[in-house]
């Protein structure tokens, strides 16, 4: 098979263009290198197998000329900086929503029919049932990112029921591991070596957070590829568990071996449009045969161990 | 109060500044006329509380502007073209997504914090639960004309959230009356006005449909603004009652004095991506003490009416 990879220098699609690789597929990755890396593709750049295009997702024909042969395209290019959407808030239109757009537009072009989208679970805003399954009552966005990726799902959604496309949506909890290149753990890790005493955490440190080794949702996205065929296929990723930012701060410190004292800024949440508890019912996920083999914690120390021997990454910046 | 209200030439927008006019309001009303009419601001035009300014949503500068001193603003402007979607899928993205962040944009240039909009049934795709309650199971998009109105809904609850934003979110079944421009009774008055003897239904007929009266779509609107102050306020609007397109065309039939012989195209979709049976759940507007005033039929003898009486309409073409 080939797929085409959009965001493939990134975290999360640099680690499915290797396995796709290493199962025996052709993959082309279509990346403009703002958040992507070209050190994450070093092994896959060896493969005659590969392909690899620098480009935008704003541009249609370029993409749509890319992923001409293509069988399914994995579209995971997007503005991830949850944190700071209210500093920008055309980013997350642009490169989630309407980038969306623009991809299914090139396949349209194309003549490539499935697709695989890095959803999240923020588009469950605060949700009112925990943990939350894939059909939980109808809610209501409470940050831009989410609202984002949940146009790019309605998107997705529309294309399948009008031009007969096959979705296939992955509700990400945040997602650990080799070539993680933001959020807390990389935060801390950073903090932590600058300061290894004391370590300043948002929010009360109770929030409650859930996470997936990067491994295990690539295993999960390819169990539903595998066994799904319906018009749109949705499907919360996640683990049976949650810890809360003092455990993760706790474990990261010890995998570092230093003992920081924590402070805090206070409060329930992080930042503004920060959800407080996501917790996903995964049950959907499961019922296919998929459990996930890093638990948060071990998830946590391994991401702290590849931060340690990428030391490049803390000071990449991007 | 001085309301801004976008799309304000156009069928819902007109009798949105008439009444508010009537109410002692001052109105300004932003609209580019392509879809939008003169001749609807008949009235309002009259009024020194009236300002009219001819502009594109796309361009904030120019509504924020307009929009300053504004304590609320009613974003109507959209693209309602809902069947021909597949046809020109950006447009809904631009006009009914893109757009509304704009509106939202100027908004926060201008220091405006309110805002209602008119968002439609169709968010519910085809809905699992009927009659369809606000928190419905989260649904499957299945038309480029709710998904471009659920991500405008998702970037109104995120500006709500992240800057403070106060909003009213309506759920539209389809509303008819007086300066109704399109849709299916347009089309079957104009259909009966070339041939009184045939009469060709898109579908087997039997498609069930909920229609509201505008005034009491107004009235609704104007009762949730006036009595609800949540951060996001979401309200479907509708009547208790439904009725098939058979139903609707012989009511049409009757009020023009005609007798045609129905043909249909069948299946028990008017087009792709139509949903079969579109039905709101209105207990949550009732509780606020509205009830509409017309049963269906009653509103679509009137809106007959008034397309007797307006022929230009029909030869319009916009």
């Amino acid at each position: 098979m080939q797929y085409f990879i959009t965001g493939g220098a990134g975290f999360i699609g640099s680690n499915m263009a290797d396995r796709l690789l290493k199962d025996g597929h052709k993959v082309t990755v279509y990346d403009k290198f703002v958040t992507g890396h070209r050190e994450f593709l070093e092994e896959a750049l060896k493969s005659s197998d590969f392909t690899l295009i620098e480009g935008d997702c704003a541009d249609e024909d370029k993409m749509a000329e890319a992923m001409k042969g293509s069988d399914m395209v994995f579209h995971f290019a997007a503005n991830a900086d949850v944190r700071r959407g209210l500093e920008h808030p055309m980013k997350d239109l642009e490169q989630n929503t309407n980038n969306t757009f623009h991809v299914l537009e090139a396949m349209r072009k194309a003549g490539v029919g499935r697709i695989g989208f890095s959803s999240t679970g923020s588009v469950y805003g605060e949700a009112e049932v925990i943990p939350t399954p894939e059909n939980a009552p109808f809610p209501v966005q409470t940050s831009l990112y989410g609202a984002s990726k949940l146009a790019g799902e309605g998107l997705i959604a529309a294309y399948c029921e009008g031009y007969g496309f096959t979705g296939y949506i992955f509700r990400f909890v945040s997602i650990l591991g080799e070539r993680y290149p933001h959020g807390h753990v990389y935060d801390f890790c950073k903090a932590l070596g600058r300061d290894p005493e004391n370590l300043h955490i948002l929010g009360d440190g109770h929030q409650k957070k859930s996470y997936l080794y990067v491994g295990d949702c690539i295993n999960a996205i390819l169990t539903v590829v595998d066994k799904c065929s319906d018009k749109v296929n949705i499907y919360n990723l996640g683990t049976d568990e949650y810890c809360e930012v003092n455990d993760s701060a706790s474990w990261i410190a010890s995998e570092l071996g230093v003992s920081p004292k924590f402070t805090y800024s206070g409060g329930n949440k992080g930042w503004i449009g920060d959800n407080p508890f996501i917790y996903l019912d995964t049950k959907k996920i499961r019922s296919l045969g998929w459990i996930p083999e890093l638990t948060i914690e071990q998830a946590v120390r391994r991401t702290v161990r590849y931060i340690q021997k990428n030391p490049w990454l803390l000071e990449d910046g991007k």
